[in-house]
């Protein structure tokens, strides 16, 4: 097949009428598809069942703590150790929440908006005019828990190393600009992992704010799907090193380990972040759901035990993503209409149309029965300033579905790039 | 035995002595007794331990949503059905939320500061002083929240019917007071139940502030250990009908149902309010633990369902309070040195010392090893005026402690009341 850019506008024009054709066949059938979240199918859901059965009762008191009472505000020691062995961080340095990571990085923001974080001069309500950093492509509802607050987001463009560090050092030295998201392993869309390199300038920043926040939302800490598991250096400890202990706010949640909305959330900080942290929150609660808490700890046991379970995981989710890469290097590669990153874990794959066309592909594949995350959702305020990319996610549909919603995908990106081109001939 | 108040000083230095005399071998004991938190028994936390063999897995889809994946943000329709039914409102009306309702408040109270409420003209954290109503004795918890967010907290006596409402109706013309907590059955620590007048003039109110926010914690709701469960009104369609329609948020949660710090925790509110919440809340979290709202939902079913649950409470909680008011009539009553009231439900029995004798009683019992809440602590800033109240919580420790410790306690009553009278003579 001839690259797209190539044909001549009759050729094109061919191109286009088959492509029509062909997608006015796929939504002809009246499909109903979801690709549009990143989320576990219910068979990999159902590995963790055996997890509902272990004796919580007989093991209620650990480390001297009744778990079926109040109490414990930084959570069970024993669900510490485990995100503690997970991330490669110290237990005392781990706070264990509820059931969501998003909303204990809603809360740290919140906090720092009410009352201020640890090093703020004031609460972050009583300023004029707070920016974020958003390495995009990145995850939508990072971008809308900012947003939600008022923020200026300012988008960092994504190098296949992770966030344009050159970027990133010179607009940290204004003084508005209070923090960043971070996903360094596998990142939301991307897959991509940050290098040494690049984490170790993110440790080293010198923000302008001495109450800047890193919001290092590890999601996908232990989650590949493809091959061994892939050692991630400790970011508590580089911020340290780099004399910025307070800086850095690291979460993770077993949601993609255990069950998605049911698992348990931890953030790791400092120990002068955790004792700010814990005297605001000790306001808020009396503690988490300790149960669940300790159900997963029994569960999960410790990073290895988790990496075993993960491993289950992985044999439902290579597959899916090892379709959705045959598909586009099959039917789009040899048309040079895009590209995309082949991650090793993680939940997305990323896909670039040419310029212009995300938003009619995406639209494309609506009317044709196949839902996907919205265009320009992987950038702030939803806008993508390319028009370019589209989250493709392909774990929730069983394998029959996810062929023929690649099959739709592959028809429409075929259909809105060759429409784009006539236009432009 | 004389009133304490018409002995003469030889007699009451006779009593002194007995007193100091009782105190002291108490003292010797070495005990180590907490009356501090209103925690039910270990025994009272197993009688729920059925809930957790409940089989979710089969039951994961109820009306068409899987408890077992994302999404759900208002909570499971089966566990709103719960509570709708337990709160006497409609299940439109209620959220359903994770482990805590103080969670809840907070967060409520939180979002009035970032964001503002429905009617408020801006968020609370651009104005420049904000008070609020505390009818006290009441939760320490609650002033806690209010105190954490800067809050001026106004104190507002409990009569025997509930808040004194000639006060609130006053307070409330001031635009700076933005709302007030209640606890309207079986208050914390009274055990009062508002009247119906009581109930009536709240929802009558009419505050100055658009945004007034009156919180209803409903957290005793059908917590009667004494006799039948006490039918309340519905503070949402009484403020309907009173033209206040978004002035209420309802809470309630299963902590003192099935496990403490493990329940499910919701509110209730107009719908206004609701479509309101849901939006700020969307960009919190993508939904609570569904999971465990299902396992409530399938174990409680029911108001009637868990009313027949809670008469289990009430075996293990009657004869705790019993102790505690024996104790109060035999050894504190002919004295007159103290009143109390006798609560049918709820968790605590609000004790009166004659004045200025609370925190002498308080440091007494721990001296000898018997844990009480902060004298105090019942009050906005955790200062009491008068001195005098003490909050007893006898549910958690086993019965034949609870008597050591009412017995300690009642000594150290007796004590600080001859100390007290002596120095004044």
């Amino acid at each position: 097949m001839t690259s797209l850019k190539q044909m001549d506008r009759a050729e094109l024009q061919m191109f286009y009428e088959a492509a029509l054709k062909e997608y006015e066949s796929c939504k002809a059938k009246g499909l109903k598809l979801d690709m549009s979240r990143g989320k576990p199918s219910r068979a990999q859901v159902a590995l963790s069942n055996d997890m509902l059965n272990i004796d919580v009762v007989s093991n209620a008191v650990t480390d001297g703590i009744d778990a079926f009472n109040y109490g414990g505000l930084d959570g069970l020691p024993i669900c510490r150790r485990f995100f503690a062995d997970t991330l490669g961080v110290k237990p005392e340095q781990v706070f264990v929440g509820g059931n969501a990571s998003l909303q204990l990085m809603y809360d740290t923001i919140a906090k720092a908006y009410t009352h201020g974080l640890l090093h703020s001069e004031k609460p972050w309500s009583k300023l004029d005019k707070i920016k974020w950093l958003c390495p995009a492509p990145g995850y939508d509802r990072h971008f809308k828990v900012t947003q939600a607050f008022g923020m200026e987001l300012i988008t960092v463009p994504m190098n296949d190393d992770g966030p344009d560090m050159d970027m990133v050092e010179e607009v940290v030295k204004d003084p508005a600009v209070k923090g960043m998201w971070c996903v360094p392993k596998y990142s939301n869309p991307d897959g991509i992992v940050y290098s040494d390199e690049v984490i170790d300038r993110i440790a080293h920043l010198k923000p302008a704010a001495a109450d800047f926040l890193l919001m290092w939302d590890n999601a996908y800490c232990i989650h590949e799907f493809d091959g061994e598991f892939r050692p991630f250096r400790d970011i508590l400890t580089l911020c340290s090193e780099a004399g910025n202990p307070d800086m850095v706010f690291e979460f993770a949640s077993t949601s993609k380990i255990t069950f998605p909305g049911s698992g348990v959330a931890c953030f790791a900080c400092s120990k002068a972040n955790m004792a700010y942290m814990k005297k605001l929150i000790s306001a808020q609660t009396i503690s988490f759901d300790k149960i669940n808490q300790l159900r997963h700890a029994l569960f999960l046991k410790d990073r290895a035990t988790a990496l075993v379970h993960m491993k289950k995981h992985a044999e439902f989710l290579k597959p899916k993503f090892d379709i959705v890469l045959e598909y586009l290097e099959r039917e789009i590669k040899p048309l040079d209409i895009g590209r995309w990153h082949t991650p090793k874990g993680g939940y997305f794959v990323s896909f670039f149309t040419i310029p212009g066309c995300a938003k009619r592909t995406n639209q494309l594949a609506k009317e044709a029965g196949v839902v996907m995350t919205a265009a320009g959702a992987t950038y702030p305020y939803g806008i993508d300033p390319e028009d370019s990319n589209l989250r493709i996610a392909p774990s929730y549909p069983p394998v029959e579905e996810l062929k023929e919603a690649m099959s739709v995908f592959c028809t429409c990106v075929k259909l809105a790039a060759a429409e784009k081109l006539l236009a432009e001939k």
